[in-house]
């Protein structure tokens, strides 16, 4: 990721709040009104110390005998998470993995919504796919300024990612996620992650083959 | 991501050396010879010097005046990356997440192969989807066993995540990338990469939020 500010929370902690928030609202479902740091850890794969750490890191630290109230720390992960309030989301390119992408999003209660996509298909333009209507490519910018669109979901071709970035600048988007397989630059100021999911499965297959090294 | 033995390349890296091999193929099919550690990092929005400790973990030197040898870098990373030959893989959960997840590996020439998918659907089980057949799950022991799958990326509902650790274990899989909202354990042996998509987008949400703390 790039164009983060200095005094932010770091990458790694974010990614693993938003994890937590997840497990704890789980636990809230079942019932469950207390979690040990190492309970906690334990279902991530890390250690009790990393957790302590990065709650501590956000100014939490009502640890208790019988551990954290998952009710509070949910509350507390979500004022830092989410912040001031939902932000509208767009996908661009409605073929396999944005209507997959779209249906994941959609319905999680989520204070990120997806409010619209985009693709050059005529067949898709002008329909709703999974109750998102989707519009040509020609309307973008109009579309991201009416509807408030902050952040870009991007799952086009990826031989057509490049040609994105300058309407993506234009129409004022603060941050993308991209899942194409090019990387793209874009000026400070807007955040950008570059995910390509071929690099999970090359992880996994690299370190299933180093576990087969060590055990022959 | 756990179970990785002590000694092996950090996840981090081979990550890192999985985006490096797609950009220099990309470079390569562009009649680009040559890249300087400067323009690989300006690519991936890294420093120079994270691009030559990498290289140097891996054990490769030979930057020259005239940059790294492209080629030579990529058949270097991939001697790490896809060490002994190709592996298979399977897919379990054929919805539209799975669906997006074969298409998008398939094709693309890697050594890693998509050979088999699973579902508890009678609609889909039978046939094959983007060329791949789709079994029940009854039949899931025999036919990783048959067709000596070693991975397998989870892509079915959450709330049957858990119950699909057992079976899991007891076919045998070396590895799972589990695209489900449910953190799984497995022993010690098998490789887990826990891949919440939502996490990637409350990243970038929190951080387009930051920016816009301190550009006001």
């Amino acid at each position: 990721m790039s164009a983060i500010p200095n005094n932010a929370i770091p990458e790694k902690t974010i990614e693993r709040l938003s994890e937590y928030r997840r497990t704890l609202k789980a636990c809230h479902e079942q019932g469950i009104t207390h979690i040990f740091s190492h309970v906690l850890a334990g279902i991530h794969g890390i250690t009790a110390v990393q957790v302590r750490r990065d709650l501590m890191l956000i100014g939490f630290s009502s640890d208790t005998k019988k551990g954290y109230d998952v009710e509070v720390l949910i509350g507390f992960i979500s004022s830092i998470l989410d912040g001031r309030g939902p932000m509208n989301i767009a996908v661009i390119g409605m073929g396999n993995l944005g209507q997959a992408l779209t249906k994941y999003f959609n319905g999680r209660g989520l204070t990120l919504r997806i409010v619209a996509s985009f693709d050059v298909d005529p067949e898709k333009t002008g329909h709703t796919i999974d109750d998102i209507p989707c519009y040509p490519m020609e309307e973008f910018e109009e579309r991201v300024d009416d509807l408030d669109i902050k952040i870009i979901i991007l799952s086009s071709p990826t031989e057509v990612a490049s040609e994105l970035v300058v309407p993506i600048i234009n129409a004022g988007i603060k941050g993308v996620l991209n899942f194409t397989s090019k990387p793209l630059n874009f000026p400070r100021g807007i955040v950008v992650e570059n995910y390509d999911i071929t690099t999970l499965l090359e992880k996994v297959a690299y370190f299933v083959k180093e576990n087969e090294e060590t055990t022959l």
